[in-house]
């Protein structure tokens, strides 16, 4: 009865080779399919701790590079992500270089929904910052 | 196979007569019921380009416009909403005229969830963003 | 089959003791045993009004009473909560003391997914907000 109590409730992941946490959080939270990603940094681990990359196209890619390693750690892609929200340190000045850089990671017509809004302050100055709700495919009733 | 792989995954939803994306976002993902639908600006398109009416009060009216349009285009509307996320580049200043509008839009017993925040930026220099979370109706097992 | 329609919709919770809205949005939403909690002030009910307490460390340990009254009112506990987001009026000066306090209310290792963003308003001056979204645990099958 404990492991069926616990297999219903949510799974913390934490995954191998993504960027160390600077808080309390674990990289994803899943239960029953719906996966729910930590908003991730554009840190870059190294042996002096974790750096940003300089500018905001560099930072939007290790974003995604981050993003994508979380995911690929659950056995997920940027194919599952339904939803994206995406925090800007400078909006008017990086609107449209995070823009770029984003939209070349998915397919036209297949972008997730999306807000994106300017803030006050990110963890460690960073420039962007951005989390995700993504789905496992449905299992076939039927295989 | 492919069919039901297909199936399985996320739907990502660009609804006619919607305002123009201003970015690479889907007007609202869907998968097994669950919609999340992008931030909405105060848009209105015109032979001019997108434009926004002046105010709280009238941009908050023409972000519900917006959203009630891309929930329409889903056979949705705002009885269906489950979270919405407001984001004000003025808090102090419009919070108040912001909630009149708002609360104009629902019964009185069933308002959803929601956060309010205030930003440094939001696109095109809007005054108001929302976004939201809605869910289809269950199907009755029996009917 | 309106009983049927009525229980396949949104459930709107105001919960009995929490503090009194000061917007129009409910407590919690609920459908199908996702539950979409409002961010929560750092208010406390008084006979003069609802007040903050002083300092992030107070107003974090508040915000988390309010989450927590939420919870119990639906018979959940943040043990029932996938992602959280945090949001701060001063990101750079409060990060740590909120992540002192914020970290004190979890089992390592069962940390929640966590977006925390920096903003530049929230309602009547409040130095922090949190919302969530839980999870009921599944039926078992067999039972």
């Amino acid at each position: 009865m404990v492991e069926i109590a616990d297999k219903s409730g949510p799974v913390f992941h934490m995954v191998d080779g993504a960027p160390s946490p600077v808080a309390p959080y674990s990289h994803a939270v899943e239960q029953d399919g719906w996966i729910f990603v930590t908003g991730q940094m554009p840190s870059i681990d190294s042996d002096q701790g974790s750096i940003y990359p300089e500018g905001i196209e560099a930072q939007t890619h290790q974003v995604f590079t981050n993003l994508k390693q979380v995911l690929a750690g659950l056995d997920l892609t940027l194919e599952h992500v339904l939803t994206m929200r995406v925090f800007l340190l400078h909006f008017d000045r990086d609107y449209h270089g995070m823009n770029a850089v984003y939209r070349s990671y998915f397919s036209p017509g297949r972008y997730p929904a999306r807000t994106c809004v300017g803030v006050t302050g990110l963890a460690k100055g960073a420039l962007v910052e951005i989390d995700l709700v993504a789905r496992r495919p449905s299992s076939p009733i039927f295989s």
